[in-house]
């Protein structure tokens, strides 16, 4: 159970939860053709994998060459050498579409006067690229990367940005993320967590576990009401 | 290429390049059925996401319990409650059959003069009974692993017990593994490291590579001769 009442941030993560990953894909899915869902799949499970080894192995790059070696593993799994399609597939993840819900449910929080972020793996370029093409630059009042601290998700080092950078209680945090396992660093750190699962995904068998699932922003902003 | 007249250690991940890790799961095959894949590949998947997840969260839990969080994603995935089943190949981790050359191999090793040791994430009760089971007390003269610094492969941290308890330096060290994400972390850490590609799998697209590939341990000891 969410205790609105002791919120005062309402942090979003952006990959999978503001911004739709697959749109990148679907951009040229005529192109990729029967291998689109593999390309979009095993894109994101190694942009995952490598930012969790890289962080662990202290071999931090920033997010987008990260985005651009998990490409890389992904269409060669598929067979697909083709420099131009690889260059369209990275600008279309630079300018993803956002999910339908998102820009309503930013503009209903800022009403109500809560503050709104993003807390992200993205590069500050990407993060810029993604809020302005999908016009949500009025509805966000702070964007936090993880590119001064050279370390990803789900290192507590960055969800404490939020902490250092509002000087709040992790308590008063609402940490909203579509990502499961990002659901599960968010709440061991402390803070309030709603797990948006879009895609009705399986639970992890982590104990750290979410206040609230929902299969939309909308329904979480509701607890404002 | 290795440099084998410097090597003063072998060392051998455990999982999957010593001991077979898709044998648990071959015992029981037919009661798992048209499972079988699915359950020993999502159990490794999560295996290795957890121990990730967990070091990156600060949230170290032993490698036995990881192994148990792993198995219950991958038994909840397929729709399989069954305790009694799940005790058994709890049981059979525990005593994984070893790949048919590692005998020989170890033993063609120590009778060159060449130290061997394991380095693994597994628990120390977990190392214990495996190396037993299989019958390779003999032919291992080490046994390190992470249970003392509380975190998981690729730390480097992890691979630092290496040099530290043999008082050697990093080039010093033959480092055999079949997992890539391992490779690529002893790499990074300053190993020689041969990947023993058993199952001829991707190559990752990090920038830390192996210096040698194998598809067994046999071609490896051949550097030696």
């Amino acid at each position: 159970m969410i205790k609105s009442e002791n919120i005062k941030v309402c942090v979003f993560d952006a990959y999978g939860t503001l911004f739709d990953i697959n749109s990148a894909v679907n951009k040229h899915i005529e192109k990729l053709g029967e291998n689109s869902e593999a390309v979009s799949s095993i894109w994101r499970q190694k942009q995952l994998e490598y930012s969790w080894l890289r962080s662990l192995m202290c071999q931090y790059t920033d997010f987008w060459k990260v985005t651009q070696e998990a490409l890389d593993y992904a269409l060669n799994s598929c067979g697909i050498e083709n420099n131009k399609l690889r260059g369209e597939l990275l600008d279309a993840y630079m300018h993803l579409d956002c999910y339908p819900e998102v820009e309503e449910v930013l503009k209903d929080l800022k009403e109500k006067g809560i503050v709104t972020a993003i807390l992200s793996n993205g590069s500050p370029e990407m993060l810029k690229a993604a809020i302005s093409s999908a016009k949500l630059t009025d509805y966000i009042d702070v964007v936090l990367c993880v590119d001064d601290i050279k370390v990803y998700k789900p290192d507590p080092k960055v969800y404490k940005l939020v902490t250092d950078k509002f000087n709040i209680s992790k308590e008063e945090v609402l940490f909203h993320s579509s990502n499961s396992w990002d659901v599960a660093g968010a709440s061991s750190f402390g803070f309030q967590v709603a797990w948006i699962n879009r895609l009705d995904k399986q639970k992890e068998t982590l104990p750290f576990k979410p206040d609230m699932e929902a299969k939309s922003l909308n329904e979480v902003s509701k607890v404002f009401k």
